[in-house]
């Protein structure tokens, strides 16, 4: 049997329970690899344990891919990935672009998945069959916009800096096709890019859990979300999502490896 | 007379009726530049005419400089600087990080402003003494937070593209001092700011209406907002805003010309 809508909310107010009463409270912050930024919150780690905590009692035969605990049977027929902030640095820097985010694998492909997003009220689900968003201005079912040409799409990338080498030429080569591009999103520009509002979000080097929860909300929007080669997403790493399929392919040719 | 906080939020709510019921619908976007990318929206332009019809009606001795409709009586002793929508390009993508400005200059000299973010609910107030916040987690006075050191500093900009020559030098070496920076927030990260959640906010090329109103909100929660040199902000250009004045001492001291 699958979680329906009302377990994935449960799972997302428990999560919102642990990070939005920490949320622009100067909360410390942890460095996780020394010489390099990468923050963890207390709100980031009991987060995930609440999220684990309800998975493990509804559904103790499922596999769990987290940031924060560890992973529990990758080998399983369902796997739970779960970011529960995404946009740890956002979220320090008072900024409501972070999410958390909450994926289900069967088999290896994301089928159903979540955006939450606390303080400005936003959740976007993807239920297996289609995405839906609820929060300011109501609840509708969202589906990516037609874009068919680079020279009109609007681009987000977390940040410029992430690329080195070849993939940092490919990436600039791209963006300075597009009509518009901005910085800074993580997750958000993905739920933006399956309402309709932006037509291309582009990053490398995620994990699992940084886009298994986006897949199924690109993909039942009408979005296409794959790697750079055009192959799964599922497995993190240069990814690349697209409103149209026609956008995807113009794209796909400007990033992928010769 | 000067207008009291009921009046900053009569002009913010007509500014609201203008602008939100066009967020996310795919308002169509006009370039104000040929060649370049300024978009304007109906929503820029009505939140501003809803604006300024309020102040002409309750003020009709004051001056007003907006971006969208032209300038009255500059040399008067009360000014008031507008911008409808600062941020269109966040506006036009569906991200909540773009705000309406409203400031209130008194010989040159901003000194009450408001920033409104419909979207999220946040309203960020300057009385003329003290800096308010209302929105999600309730009405609180505001204060900047004491980060006394480039390396402890979380630092914004807009976009590192918007900066060429001697100031890209000299805003890139800075960048390379401070703990985290992060790109594409124009007036929500001058909020952020005097709420006490980030550092340092630099920017380049502002219009007077795209910092009039928060200098304020600077101020008056304890921060320092300048121009590059050191002198006034009031009137735009190269901007640098901080949380405390050993803080905007050393990135100014980063930033100056020589």
């Amino acid at each position: 049997m699958l979680p329906d809508r009302s377990f994935f909310d449960r799972l997302a107010d428990a999560a919102k329970a642990e990070t939005l009463p920490r949320f622009r409270t100067g909360t410390s912050v942890v460095n996780k690899l020394e010489g390099g930024f990468d923050p963890v919150t207390e709100a980031d780690q009991s987060a995930e344990a609440a999220i684990r905590r309800l998975i493990e009692a509804a559904f103790p035969e499922h596999g769990i891919l987290g940031e924060e605990h560890g992973n529990i049977g990758l080998d399983r027929e369902h796997v739970w990935v779960i970011d529960p902030i995404d946009g740890t640095r956002a979220f320090i820097s008072g900024l409501p672009v972070w999410g958390t985010l909450i994926g289900l694998y069967r088999h290896g492909k994301a089928i159903m998945g979540l955006m939450d997003q606390p303080f400005t009220g936003e959740r976007y689900f993807a239920d297996g069959e289609k995405s839906t968003y609820r929060g300011p201005g109501g609840e509708k079912v969202l589906s990516t916009r037609a874009c068919d040409a680079l020279s009109d799409a609007v681009l987000f990338t977390t940040s410029p800096h992430l690329y080195t080498g070849e993939l940092k030429e490919r990436f600039e080569a791209l963006q300075a096709k597009v009509r518009l591009f901005r910085y800074g999103c993580d997750c958000y520009a993905f739920a933006l890019l399956a309402a309709g509002h932006v037509d291309l979000v582009i990053e490398c080097g995620l994990k699992p859990y940084d886009v298994g929860g986006l897949i199924p909300l690109i993909e039942q929007a009408g979005g296409i979300i794959t790697d750079w080669q055009g192959g799964p997403a599922e497995m993190g790493g240069e990814i690349i999502a697209a409103g149209s399929p026609e956008l995807h392919a113009q794209a796909l040719e400007m990033l992928r490896a010769r």
